[in-house]
């Protein structure tokens, strides 16, 4: 074999990207059919450009000639970008707090990693606090990936259950807890569902880590994955839970509220009330540094520092949620209304086979040049996710295939 | 325990990166005594800033407007960023072959992958080819984080001493040959002894891993990791492995030749002769993917495609080579004769004591503001490494700082 055993099983097996296949299919197939004949909603690849604020950013500091701008800094990051990032969290986190004053205790730089992504920053994190066979929980439906970072560095993904409403399930929490739980991820507002977990529903979690965590004497982080946050509509904002506990991480990134994905910044912010919080930073920091990431890429994290608190109008997100859940709703497809993000989860219409197939309906779609992701992927069979990050022309265009698709399908 | 064992012990144990202790102290230590009283030659941070041909793809690119221009793009990158990096290869391995030629066969843009740096690049490498409990050789010298490369995916180092002009002992190569040897990296011209591996010593490695792939049927990769391969001197150049052997991968990237470390842009180039070429090509994709660099930064993808032939006069660091050789040979202190890079690999002066301790020494010369990192971080316990690649006059300046501490050493 050419190739590792494992990753040849995982990039042919059922572990294999659907989406991301997808998304390459659609560059494809636009080349035959044209770009407005095909409906593209494979991928979380924002279609609005990044503000003129974020152009201006990037144009600064191209044209910056300080010496070593584009050398090696700290692999933890530039500090004033770091202050910058604090700031930030402080402000998302609600925190104020004077040091030592323990929860509530506000960020300064040395609780920020820069990262690449925030797919860098979960790997730097997962290598930082996995020993071997360590088990990292995720309630469904969450996002692919995650099991490929948790099993780069020895651990092992437990997916939760979830409620009806897709909340999460406490007393499935409850039951997966042990001695080698070191974590919990929390995606909120939540990819695929575009859901935001309640105030109500995250204090119960807490409640029960502080149980287990007295118990056993072993807290389990809570991962706050948080490249979403802010697309969230109707004013609603996910939970601070810095605040409400201490072993907290945020995780997050540029990619979705400037379009930046491809740039690849994100940053790690710690809890500075966290028990260990030094030794957690260095950890992230070393793991940052050994993963081959070395540090977040120079100019961007520049032009973060310049304009992460612009000013975004994510109203088209809105009118593109509105044209969708009117496109796939007249079709006759049931889903979860959105609280956030730019994804639609829906449920597999069944056909009068019984069939909820996801796999099978998703192929079936292609066959209208509609591209969508399996709910399998996400851990939640009989669904499908669209991601409606495209024009509004599009979805609007798309609502005749859809419409036929399941006429053809039920 | 807030942070995994392992990666506890790795970051306060000896596997803790003095360079990059050095680096930061060195900062601090030129806010206390002013920038020209410090002698920092802990790091291969390159002070030649880029050049203009560098600096205005920068700003081309920051002009762009065209649509998606910072969002995502395969995972493998731009077609046309890989087509530029074929390109590259096919000019420094010297390959023409047309398709199905074999050896000699030159790449198209589908056996490039696009990484962030060299130190990605290896990563995803490492991460697409380990077993559990494979082996990698590396010959000593060599550069200290290639440790922790191969043990983040499972893999084990293996140091093979040197001969003593530092070439390649074929002896030890064969003699730690196994069925559990994957790959074999090779990094000339080298850090840190500026050695370039002679065409006879790779003709030799090339027949040991032929007898052996013919033996057993496993035959070891050649990894080349050749971030220096343009920073040679005396129209020396590092030889052209791809047309010697078929299992071979180049890793680099344009941290040292176009300057650009922070940005983390490089690319893995596989051989077209390779067996298994687009196994091992999409597995290292689907590593670049998971290990969630997910793709290398796209802008900087874009620059490196504008401007990776332009020229670039490395005489200054010939000029700083011979500042170097001077001030440390007056100093009474041996060294081998760089053929390339910016690193000058010297033999601790030996005390009344006999006392040849590398860390000992570097310790002792941190007295005298300079700052260079111990031979034993790089398999070499007795040595230490100068990284050249700072001013004339700083390295003009410490030429009698040198020399008071090799007297008051010795």
């Amino acid at each position: 074999m050419a190739v590792a055993n494992d990753i040849y099983k995982k990039m042919t097996g059922p572990g294999a990207s659907v989406i991301r296949k997808m998304f390459e299919e659609g560059a494809q197939l636009k080349k035959v059919y044209g770009e407005d004949k095909v409906f593209d909603f494979s991928i979380g690849n924002p279609d609005l450009e990044p503000v003129q604020a974020v152009e201006q950013a990037v144009l600064e500091v191209a044209n910056d000639r300080t010496k070593g701008r584009h050398g090696y800094m700290p692999n933890a990051g530039y500090t004033e970008v770091r202050q910058a990032m604090a700031e930030k969290t402080n402000f998302e986190q609600n925190l104020s707090g004077k040091p030592g004053t323990g929860l509530g205790e506000a960020l300064t730089a040395k609780h920020i990693v820069m990262a690449c992504g925030a797919a860098g920053a979960l790997n730097s994190v997962f290598k930082a606090i996995l020993n071997t066979g360590d088990e990292v929980l995720v309630p469904v439906p969450y996002f692919v990936e995650y099991g490929h970072y948790v099993s780069n560095h020895g651990g092992k993904l437990r997916t939760l259950t979830a409620t009806e409403d897709l909340s999460i399930d406490i007393t499935a929490v409850k039951k997966s807890l042990n001695e080698r739980t070191a974590a919990i991820i929390i995606n909120s507002p939540n990819n695929p569902s575009g859901k935001i977990y309640t105030k109500e529903n995250m204090s119960d979690l807490v409640k029960v880590l502080n149980e287990h965590g007295k118990t056993t004497g072993r807290y389990p982080y809570i991962i706050l994955d948080e490249p979403y946050r802010a697309i969230c509509y109707n004013g609603k904002n996910p939970v601070s839970m810095f605040p409400l506990y201490s072993e907290s991480i945020v995780v997050t990134s540029f990619a979705k509220n400037l379009s930046l994905p491809g740039e690849r910044l994100g940053y790690i912010a710690v809890n500075p009330a966290c028990k260990d919080v030094d030794v957690l930073v260095n950890a992230c920091i070393f793991s940052t540094r050994i993963l081959g990431y070395v540090n977040a890429p120079a100019m961007f994290q520049k032009v973060a520092a310049k304009c992460w608190n612009c000013d975004v109008d994510y109203s088209s997100y809105i009118n593109r949620m509105k044209e969708i859940t009117r496109a796939v709703s007249s079709a006759g497809i049931e889903f979860i209304e959105p609280e956030g993000t730019f994804y639609l989860f829906c449920k597999v219409p069944s056909n009068k086979k019984g069939d909820k197939d996801d796999f099978a309906f998703c192929n079936h779609l292609k066959k209208y040049n509609i591209l969508v992701a399996p709910g399998t992927g996400f851990g939640c069979p009989g669904y499908f996710r669209i991601a409606y990050c495209v024009s509004e022309k599009t979805i609007r265009n798309s609502a005749g295939a859809f419409k036929k698709a399941v006429e053809d399908w039920i």
